[in-house]
């Protein structure tokens, strides 16, 4: 298990919890959540089965953890982004480069947070379509007012849409092979969405 | 099971092989690929276990059937509208609008298309990843004819890769529920690819 992997969950304080979800990542991603049973789960993590349950209750519970990490995670990076300084374009531009690059780093991760989401207990499922729903309406405020400021120029709804799904999709494709870096697809993407917004056309 | 989903497979010339497609897709997005059994799509589809075996000789067999049939779809769209008639702009147009309307509509097989790949038997996989590739290539090759044109303006290969991103994460988001329609939201997202791709700006 990287390293890389057990530090994407700076906000789960058990270091043993956070060994046990990255071990979960792993087994997630190379045998499907269905296949892995929670004993996989700790022997990956090099901990007894009966450890887990000391942490989580079940498999679900570990899978939710995963998600809702992922989730405020996400929701964290574009709030910071839209709240921080510069035009709606500048913003915009902090806002994808940094979404891009946290799915490109993260992308297994991303992977189960984006495409495990029906297997999530009924309440946990509430919760993350509600982050889902939160992080939306950050990225349409910001091209809103990006729109009404003569910044952008587009369907806000759409675009909004868009963006998020551009970000979200390098979750499906990258892999620790592709390139570019992180950092410069996150860059490449933001002057892509930028244009995509049509700041560039004035 | 709906005729929609069992429409989908217009190259499957058996009836029979085309509803225990259909009866496997839904299966699959209902309890996941690794949960689901050959009985189970045996019983989707009004048939006895037996027959299945007559089409395909195992569970993984359905999921590659159904995986190439998506993704010979998906290169024939992208092949018809980049070969068809306008400036490298129409085309790319054409190519977005029935690309993301196709997602839309069919985002249940699309969604086992894209992302249960790694479930794939080895040789179907090396088989689906030349399609991809071959996918990719042909946008690549219309962007890369527009912006030699002075159509387009942009980073070809990240705008490739940002085109048919924007396209196939619809499978992920949209659900029957969802507007605008297929065909809606296939020309908004075509007016978006083109803002991204330069178009718009000159």
């Amino acid at each position: 298990m990287s390293e890389l992997v057990a530090g994407a969950f700076p906000d789960v304080t058990a270091a043993a919890a956070r060994r046990l979800m990255a071990a979960a990542v792993e087994s997630f991603a190379d045998n499907g959540y269905h296949a892995t049973t929670t004993r996989d789960i700790s022997t990956a993590a090099g901990m007894s089965p009966a450890a887990l349950y000391v942490h989580f209750p079940s498999k679900a519970a570990v899978l939710s953890a995963i998600s809702l990490s992922g989730h405020e995670r996400a929701l964290a990076i574009v709030e910071a982004a839209a709240a921080g300084p510069g035009t709606p374009a500048d913003r915009m531009r902090v806002l994808v480069a940094e979404m891009a690059s946290w799915h490109a780093t993260h992308h297994r991760i991303a992977r189960i947070v984006q495409y495990e989401i029906t297997a999530l207990p009924k309440a946990d499922y509430t919760t993350v379509a509600d982050l889902r729903r939160r992080t939306e309406r950050v990225v349409r405020a910001l091209i809103e007012e990006g729109v009404t400021t003569g910044v952008f120029a587009c369907d806000v709804r759409s675009a909004a849409r868009a963006t998020l799904s551009l970000c979200v999709d390098i979750a499906r494709w990258y892999t620790a092979a592709s390139t570019p870096g992180p950092a410069e697809l996150g860059k490449r993407y933001a002057t892509l969405v930028l244009a995509m917004l049509g700041a560039g056309s004035r």
